[in-house]
């Protein structure tokens, strides 16, 4: 079995909105195609995926760096002894002659590839990618049901009275109990009016999520948990930069409910020293990294073990996403839940057209691989790179 | 005033060295010129610029993100008050939209951008780019002399013996008298006995580094430490990962002599972790980051306040680099030393044509800018950018 081509597409992110920091009207994702010389049902295999949302398209480093040293390599150098591809000798073979450090764009890049192989096995195997996860990382308790919550409450640029609650009501009616809205952009007073406004529609502070993505210093961000907490939120999430880990283990000794951090540290590393140096208190606070930026499946598991390695439990695992990916990959490392922008990201965003939202939980599919043929609007673009 | 143009183009780096975790033969580098509308003496003035060594060429993020987000500004939102183009403007625009941490490829793309704002003005101004920082960041020790040593000793795939002794003796007849050497990529016995022919070459430990390059792990990094010690190198550098801070730490309790790491940490924020977690030693450790890939100037006088803040002193940074915009960002921020790559790394490492070492030091000349205009090979290929 090998590699015989390798498509990489920058596509926009359908999405007009922002958050404490950015505006997402100019972002892209890079889609991959894995196109090996596997035939199925009179029709080549390909692999599918994408490097998740938010961090832009990496056409740069995956058509100049990673997909020349994949189809260089030696085909059988880059198999498992099942004869499939290996995740792992795709990814370091990816990762050749690169220096350690810098897990930014590059962690991105890698993602896209390194998914595309669970999607490309799974569907060689005509199971769900979540399936064969669990079953390569040994996950015994594996369930296809998975804990999700509507992430929303932009900044809208015609933001206008009743939008919040007219918002957060839509998810209610599509099935979801919990929710996160983004906090920072405006005033303390405005946003706490805003969380206020979110409480009365939840009916509880611990349905009710907020995310500063990263906006605060450290005054702030204590300021803004003091005001906080008598509502026992679900969680307070990325007060300051995410590898202030000074910051957010201050704050962890003054805040008393969850914190919740990491979909801006994309390697084992960045997480180790989250788990020595940031204050994360286990059975209390929320990691989000994100497989679909961080060198994917086969870092998310290397990360795992650092963190259980320290007494943290997977269940406290919520990773940034909102997409196929993290659905599947959630379920098959038996990971806490997941988030899901009903609203935004599109194609992106999202599970498939079919899947329904059942109190705050959704359950994968059969179908093979990560489910995009399920998903129209993504599928759509996906064909574009295979005609 | 305003930028027309933003040309980028991946040239590759002409070597065949390995250090103990990567080989650079198909290592590449991103030339960038900035075109303004300014003529002086009949010509256009053009800022010329690149994104270091040893990160890769960033064509990808520079085309797609960066060079469209200064196009698209207002031109005079990216002017200090003089006139000029901002360094800091053009970088705070160059990173619009992009969400905080991951601090890896787009720190070096951003790099070349911000270089070549430095360049552009100190050709406007017609002097050395050195003076120009050292004026913006009110230096005023600035002397135009600096200290370098000589960083080789990599692994030839053809390594014979007597090849070292013999690198190292055409280094002193350059006029070095310090040097860097590889280790990590041979046995430990291997390596001491490389590190010895070293020091009988140059008479003393104190004038030879030794790099990891970041391959050990702890135990391997203590050992390697023990068995150092009594040569009291020079320096002892990236012995582990350079994001383990707890390695670092760990090791500076052990390892009694200087202990060198930072070139692949490239954000404000990674160097306070190494400040506050790493156990980094003032007066004692070196930090080696590498302002042509770590978002240029702007964000290294942001490290040195991190790093100033906290009780340790500037002359104790030897950036990575060995090229000329490491050596006029010594000399403007009056840093201790940097590296120079005399046989490698073509055409961008190493100074002017005419430069000499002299003891140990080099004396920027006169050139305005950062002086490439003097290094013939790197200027002819800076000419294919503009022709």
């Amino acid at each position: 079995m090998k590699i015989i081509k390798i498509i990489e597409k920058s596509i926009p992110l359908k999405s007009n909105v922002s958050n404490a920091v950015i505006n997402f009207s100019n972002h892209t994702v890079s889609l991959v195609a894995l196109v090996t010389d596997q035939v199925r049902n009179g029709r080549p295999v390909v692999g599918l995926s994408f490097n998740s949302i938010g961090r832009y398209a990496q056409s740069g480093i995956i058509d100049q760096r990673m997909a020349p040293r994949l189809l260089a390599a030696k085909p059988e150098s880059l198999l498992q002894t099942n004869g499939q591809l290996s995740a792992e000798k795709v990814l370091a073979c990816s990762l050749q002659n690169e220096k350690p450090g810098g897990h930014g764009d590059r962690a991105h890049a890698a993602s896209g590839l390194e998914l595309a192989v669970w999607d490309l096995n799974a569907k060689l195997n005509d199971e769900p990618a979540s399936v064969l996860i669990a079953r390569h990382y040994a996950h015994i308790a594996y369930s296809p049901k998975v804990s999700v919550y509507a992430a929303g409450g932009y900044y809208y640029p015609d933001e206008q009275t009743g939008r919040l609650e007219a918002e957060l009501k839509a998810y209610q009616a599509l099935g979801f109990d919990r929710f996160k809205m983004k906090v920072g952009g405006a005033t303390l007073a405005q946003d706490m009016k805003r969380i206020e406004r979110a409480i009365a529609i939840t009916g509880a502070g611990n349905k009710v999520a907020v995310d500063a993505n990263g906006r605060f210093d450290l005054a702030q961000a204590l300021a803004f948990g003091k005001a906080l907490q008598d509502h026992e939120l679900m969680w307070y999430e990325e007060a300051g930069d995410p590898l202030d880990f000074e910051l957010n283990s201050l704050l962890a000794k003054e805040y008393p409910s969850a914190l919740a951090t990491g979909e801006n540290l994309f390697s084992r590393q960045d997480v180790k020293n989250l788990a020595l140096f940031g204050g994360a208190r286990a059975g209390l606070d929320i990691f989000q990294m994100d497989p679909g930026l961080s060198y994917g499946v086969t870092e998310y598991a290397r990360m795992l073990n650092e963190l259980e390695s320290r007494g943290f439990d997977r269940k406290f695992c919520y990773p940034h996403s909102g997409q196929l990916l993290g659905l599947h990959v959630v379920a098959g490392l038996g990971l806490g839940g997941c988030e899901v922008y009903p609203g935004v990201f599109q194609p992106l965003g999202g599970f498939g057209d079919q899947i329904l939202i059942e109190q705050g939980a959704v359950k994968i599919s059969d179908a093979a691989g990560f489910g995009f043929e399920e998903k129209a609007n993504l599928i759509a673009e996906f064909k574009t790179l295979l005609s």
